[in-house]
């Protein structure tokens, strides 16, 4: 070492300890919203192992983490989000072509009667999700999904519906990515409608959320090429999970948390692998600050996972037990969606 | 700002310095094997146009750049790298089933002579690509394709395939990721086969390798659970490139670089965006050290995108003329791929 490297790394050192200082409190402080329990405690021993040399090391490349998003990363009740979404565009469409007018779906979402919407059946809820997600370009809709993302607020805890995220999971998400994990959206929502959002409320790129997808079709519209959505869909759902991972991540993941059955399957791939893994259900019994619901619910049922995970070693997360905290602080919020169009990564990870 | 920070400031000045002009050194040598010509010159001053503050910036987390990889990234010719696998796994295959001996394609490919193989029909190849791609779980295939890239070599260049690659386009994936592009692979080839040696070859983790794909099914063998490649496969060539772009993307991208016709949609797509754009074709003109072929050529048909070109204001870059050198040279080659396991990334982005 020279004497004037050996002095200019002297001057440095304070700054170095304090950065590593800073570090240290940032880690330590990085599950802030989750009690002292054995979810925490499950979720700090498998990151230890896995990033400590010795025989459970796994190399940063391999660290692969999936969530589910819909009652996972945030709220799925009292209907999923893209269903309201759904609606509200559905009474759009029909304001713009009152001829829509003449399906019975349309005149319920255009009435904004909850009555009327909570009489819909299934299969038209479904006919009304199809059709105002196809027949437009990507680039269409992903403009839609954002300017009504931009507004709209859920019913009950009148807040936008991506500052409705869980705050414990967004320090899991942040916590494994400090250890080098690369975190990875696997959904039965539609991916382009949650790549509107994603990036700005859990920092994942769009390239890293998978989901429910339209077939698009590629053709010349205004002299421009384009994708234009079709109304035929390939679900992300249940055993269609794991067969997606394999298509966009192409490695298993060695960590997954979800929330219902439709998780099941991606709960089973992940930690059927060998080495250490971890598996994680969020169980919703917390009607007082969210929801309370697992085997008898419509939306998130919970049933066969919940059966399945004390014999598979899966962690069992109860939002009531283990969470001090459920939604992000309205200064947190402000500063995570001011301005909503931001392309900054609040929790994100370094592009390139 | 406090006396002692303002301390601090001055002692690492120099430090800063030192780095920041070793940073634009690296910079000038970042494109050191491409001539000073027009390719060049299109190339840089697209980077300058769009990471510069004005009226073509571009934000970081939508500099999307694609590359075909055959013919692209790596050599393509006599055969397509992965037909050469598919001929040395069949002949494996019937190795240790004698009964696949009784198909024309399997004793062609267990003869080993290239008379008989040349002699195959197209419809012969592709049933043994299919039969060499399904029936396997995804882990013993990647196994599989990364045992037989650590030993099998180029007829031609006598270098293992993972290094016949292209060093300017080595370079030019560097030069991008520099300047905070995410850089992805869109490929006619299989994607689990690119997978097997992408991040080794080019620093292009598994997720961001977009390839043919076959559809796995989800099931238990062994007691555990594992996707097995099924024949059906979902192709990446030609019109299916854009909309496999939206699937796994999610982003129009800004630049696209290919050398057939089966990239020119993907060309289409990523230059009819708004704002600047830039596509760039690798044309092999040069039969010395690579190989020259375009319109007539069965592997790699160069036409009807050689056509649109000019019209479209793509930079057609000449293997002959632009480019100092082809393939790496040996003593990087060596640094690159030693251990063959590894998983450090030469070229790639960190993770996370």
């Amino acid at each position: 070492m020279t004497r004037s490297l050996r002095l200019l790394v002297r001057a440095i050192a304070p700054i170095v300890a304090v950065w590593l200082l800073s570090a240290g409190i940032a880690s330590a402080e990085a599950l802030a919203s989750w009690n002292d329990g054995p979810a925490r405690r499950a979720i700090e021993g498998f990151v230890a192992a896995v990033t400590t040399p010795g025989a459970d090391f796994v190399p940063p490349a391999e660290r692969i983490a999936v969530f589910d998003n819909d009652g996972t990363l945030w709220v799925e009740q009292p209907i999923y989000t893209e269903v309201a979404f759904s609606l509200a565009r559905a009474a759009q469409m029909a304001k713009a072509d009152p001829s829509l007018m003449a399906k019975p779906a349309f005149r319920a979402a255009a009435s904004g009667d909850p009555k009327q919407i909570a009489a819909l059946s299934e299969e038209a809820l479904l006919h009304l999700v199809v059709a105002t997600h196809s027949n437009v370009t990507t680039e269409d809709f992903a403009a839609a999904a954002k300017a009504w993302l931009a507004k709209a607020q859920h019913p009950r805890f009148h807040r936008r519906y991506e500052t409705a995220v869980y705050q414990p999971m967004l320090e899991l998400i942040s916590y494994l990515r400090e250890h080098d994990f690369n975190v990875f959206i696997v959904s039965g929502g539609d991916a382009d409608f949650m790549r509107a959002y994603a990036d700005r409320a859990y920092g994942v790129p769009a390239d890293q959320v998978i989901g429910t997808s339209s077939k698009t079709r590629f053709e010349k519209r205004g002299g421009r090429w384009v994708l234009v959505r079709t109304p035929e869909m390939a679900i992300d759902d249940k055993a269609e999970k794991p067969p997606n991972i394999g298509l966009h991540i192409g490695q298993r993941p060695i960590f997954a948390a979800g929330n219902s059955d439709g998780d099941l399957q991606m709960l089973q791939y992940a930690t059927s692998g060998p080495g250490r893994r971890l598996g994680l259900i969020v169980h919703h019994d917390d009607a007082q600050r969210e929801y309370a619901y697992d085997r008898a619910s419509k939306i998130g049922t919970l049933d066969k996972a919940l059966d399945e995970a004390a014999g598979a070693g899966w962690t069992v997360v109860s939002m009531k037990g283990d969470w001090k905290t459920v939604f992000p602080p309205a200064a947190a919020v402000r500063r995570q969606t001011a301005p909503p169009e931001s392309t900054a990564r609040p929790t994100g990870r370094p592009r390139n």
